[in-house]
């Protein structure tokens, strides 16, 4: 399919050339309209989030290693400007303003994809990891994997909802928690969590916000949490959690926390029959799970690995329609490596979108 | 309601006065069926089966104490021989043959007894834990919770089935396991373990039993599983794993042992979207999930208690109509004691019940 | 249990004598404290809700009949004033207020009620139909199924939420619909129907509400319905539904009505998947489902029978936090004739609460 | 793709030219393997099995017209012998072998596609409906969509099982059937339904089998059904059914026959909280379900059609391990009209397959 868009030869990208060099910005060639395969289709980013994942991507924090050289990136928000030449029924047509999530591609025709666990593809292709991300002003992605963007939903709105949300909003799905039910959000404040207390409160739970400081209090509250404890200041973070949920527990726990203290916690404060959603993918981390309650308190442990298209596709909805909002500061592409630092230290707060346009 | 039957003054007990002293058969008082209050019955037992778990309740292994001085024991068959005056609607009568389960009561009324997760019911009362078990001639329960044993299946033979059959059952049932399903099944000459491939088989899943020596492997495999891994002579028990199930994996593991190693393992070899469910009730151990696999294959992780009053019917349903048969050694009560140092050295092959009539 | 409440020996009752003749206000006694058996109770009423179901109870209009002389009414709020001596571990105590629901009692013993699905137990007792009910100021119940009513809650507002709010809560909760979803909810500005709006609204469903009149439009509208359809207005319902919802008709479709033609028409708008949850008890009406659209649209058609203890709670504490609020008429029993009346005519707006205090 | 195979110029196929005339049996051309677009294969067939459907698409039973002229045919089985150019990724390649299902094609990508009920996907093909099926010795088919054959498999075994075997498979993998529960098949001797004892069977079920005549009776019994009822001899074929299940009825029940009555019996005869399978796609007909029972006995009726591409998957392993065998004669293709004679007569025992290879 030709394209009626000009395609510069060059374009802007943060690469990484290895997992002991920093990113540098520099132009690299731009995939050419006329290389790619059927089902390929070139994107023109108008904006991308920045995720902590793409720090563990570029710095090898994983068992698996990334491509080098790697341009990350895996919330990017564009404009199919070409389309691989005998593309079959491509559900997306030039100009359509899509999404460019973790999840680049999968089979569709494995086990895990016939089964709807696409993320668990063995021949998962992920922006920014495996595949170059969203980095760039340009990328090559996949026509049965782009997320179409809501129309009036806003390109910089819709950023953090590709990763950050769609996560956090399928670890609540699968939860199975129902109307109701208590969920305890740990880092409730943070980039995930503050998108996690607006799901959960779309869907009518009750949500007990975990982390600390005024800011952040204030922040959850306005977003709906309707319990608050600062585990800074709390002298027994687990009996603080039970006394707020009526002596028992929340019924969910939904942690996207790296460190083990988390999870051992959670299986500690959650009632019998609860379920703790294993998120997020820190670098070299373990779940201690005492076997002794986890079995006498019939506690499930789920690892919830971002979301497939449908789940993508119903977190953008939800959003759309203004039940949640993410806060973010919008950058330019040269703000990246400073964001890093950032992450790298704790220090940044909501999400990062960079602009991609210039 | 009075009682047609004689009731002695005292019985034949195994009790086991504190966590550190052994444990002592001698003779006890019989619970009065004048005293028992309503929704209690008198059960006079025919046998009861030995289980790991009464070692570690008499050790006073777990983070919860047992009540002391105890009498264990909580796979008991026997015949209703007195209930508490004004119970209402008993579902038993006086001359039915019932079993004793771990489980000895839960209050029927609390978040979990109404989700139907019984056996992490608050206020639950455990057979041989924190109320007196079956290692005596007469027993104290509940009419609510004992267990009808069907017409026509031998007491010897149901005893087993009523913890560690309901045990294994349970945990496969709720793995979601699909026929044609491989299931992993480490362990699986032992005492849950013979029990589990039988389920397993009976529900057409795909049996790959893991255990050691020939003597298991041919057990196993008359009793039907399909693939034998040695776990003493595999150079890469995950590796072999993955192989006999065409590369991907089993769909589920039901891990028995108490050690952490064998957990980590099921992480490593359960394929994309896999289930690991966690039985058993060892002394202090921890389940070390590797926290980037929980999440990026997509495992669930779940702790199985024993099982609720429908599972138990279910299990000793299923072993009544000759699909599940347990291997057991007949002795008397007085081999409680050899039995317990059989068990703490891994010397028990099969199960074992004791006779209770004399 | 002796009752320090002092108990009158005769009550104002409203009595139907046969299914032909109209229903009586007259004393009659109230049932003795010190004749109750244990697990019974004595309920002071405060106030009782109004059901159609009481209409088609006092009418012979089911299969199957109800006892006679019959005092009806299922929806009852008061207070514990007596215990049936001997009860063992009741959940209420005396003076502690709680709902009569139409399901009054279950064995909790056999296995719908192991499973959870109490209103189908074959032993089941319902108030107002095979035992009195709580259209009189004393009302005899069952400690296990009496329903707590939350602190804060007005009686009179949790009156209906015992049976027309239980009954589309559980029709929802167990419709499976995923926030997001549309559901269409025919008589939407009806009793169960305005309900069945907040409920729904609350889980973070889209609600299309159809129903006819500016009235109920603007009613719906005010609780939250995103769509409207008037059925009297429409020239194609079915497209009509369909366009609301993008072509594809609803998720989910929760029908109240009595009549064959709405659930042949929800056959038709659902969209391939959906569901369509039958509730309520007409007289003699037949669901026609087209065979071949139901097998290729892959409908689930699901008979959802009032609720569980679980579910009266739940519904009962969302409407207790201010999710769903009841329109109804507060009134004295002496207009329970006037309100069979109305009800027979579809001249009912919302629902009626009578009081039984005086 | 080139082909190495030689594709001949034309093909024995069985043409209906409209619903009102016999189909011929004529030479039409071959699709030619340079005109098959990406995505699409050429399959020379094996051998194709003959389902009732067949029959009510050539005759235009249905309220959806199948295209004429119309080659008929959904059971095929043979061998890719061309792959459209530019196809990326395609799961088979030249030379394997491959089923053709009902399911020819989806779109992989709509909400129905993408929660895995491709079955239902608007956009879906049809084999020997909307496009052209499998009684000609090649057909068109798509490379996502065909099934592969497991080794070892014979090919006239396997025909029946990708339409036959996949819809009671299904129907019975999501009726929520659990090891033990009794499943009502009326219909258990037929084509359809002798499949369905087996995978019930197969799965730990006890199976009541309905159907009429010695010779039935004893084809069920040697394939593992537990019950027989007779429905032409007995009185009351709903009481017997219950009394064969201890008095409640069945759990599950799957009704592949056209007639209402089989429905109507079905809710009678189903335990509370039992489900209702409707499987199959008879002319115009309607299922008149008793609300009030459907209602108060918690009935769940739920409508399956075919299967994915996973159902198909799993029941083409299943009895390629030997679990399910399809009673079945193998007759050329000239045999098709008679055929459906026969069926027209309800004369045919068990299912034809037609050789195609002549």
């Amino acid at each position: 399919m030709s394209s009626q868009y000009i395609i510069p030869e060059t374009m802007k990208a943060a690469v990484v050339d290895s997992s002991d060099t920093p990113l540098e910005i520099r132009n690299v060639p731009v995939p050419r309209p006329e290389s790619l395969k059927p089902g390929e289709c070139l994107v023109k980013l108008d904006c991308t989030g920045v995720c902590h994942t793409d720090l563990h991507a570029a710095k090898g924090d994983w068992p698996v290693p990334a491509k080098t050289p790697l341009i990350g990136g895996h919330e990017g928000v564009g404009i199919v400007v070409a389309i691989g030449a005998h593309t079959q029924d491509s559900p997306v047509k030039l100009g359509d303003r899509v999404g460019i999530k973790w999840l680049a591609d999968s089979c569709l025709d494995c086990e895990q994809c016939r089964k709807g666990l696409e993320q668990s593809c063995p021949k998962g292709k992920y922006s920014g990891f495996n595949i170059d991300g969203t980095f760039s002003q340009y990328v090559l992605s996949y026509v049965r994997h782009v997320t179409p963007i809501p129309e009036n939903f806003d390109s910089a709105e819709a950023a953090s909802i590709l990763c950050a949300g769609v996560t956090v909003y399928r670890a609540i799905k699968y939860s199975n928690a129902n109307i109701g039910d208590w969920i305890c959000l740990p880092g409730a404040g943070g980039g995930l969590g503050h998108l996690a207390v607006q799901y959960a409160v779309a869907m009518g739970l009750r949500v007990l916000a975990v982390d600390t400081g005024v800011q952040k209090k204030e922040l959850v509250k306005k977003l709906g949490a309707e319990a608050w404890v600062d585990f800074k200041e709390t002298k027994d973070l687990v009996a603080d959690i039970k006394a707020v949920t009526g002596g028992q527990g929340p019924h969910v726990a939904v942690v996207t926390a790296a460190t083990s203290t988390a999870y051992e916690q959670a299986i500690d404060y959650l009632r019998p029959g609860g379920t703790l959603m294993v998120v997020g993918l820190p670098a070299r981390a373990s779940l201690n799970a005492d076997i002794f309650w986890t079995v006498t308190k019939s506690i499930n442990i789920i690892g919830s690995y971002v979301g497939n298209r449908q789940d993508a596709r119903e977190a953008l909805d939800i959003a759309a329609r203004g039940k949640v909002k993410c806060f973010f500061e919008y950058k330019p592409l040269s703000a990246l490596k400073e964001t890093y630092e950032g992450l790298e230290k704790g220090a940044v707060v909501g999400r990062i979108v960079l602009d991609m346009k210039n």
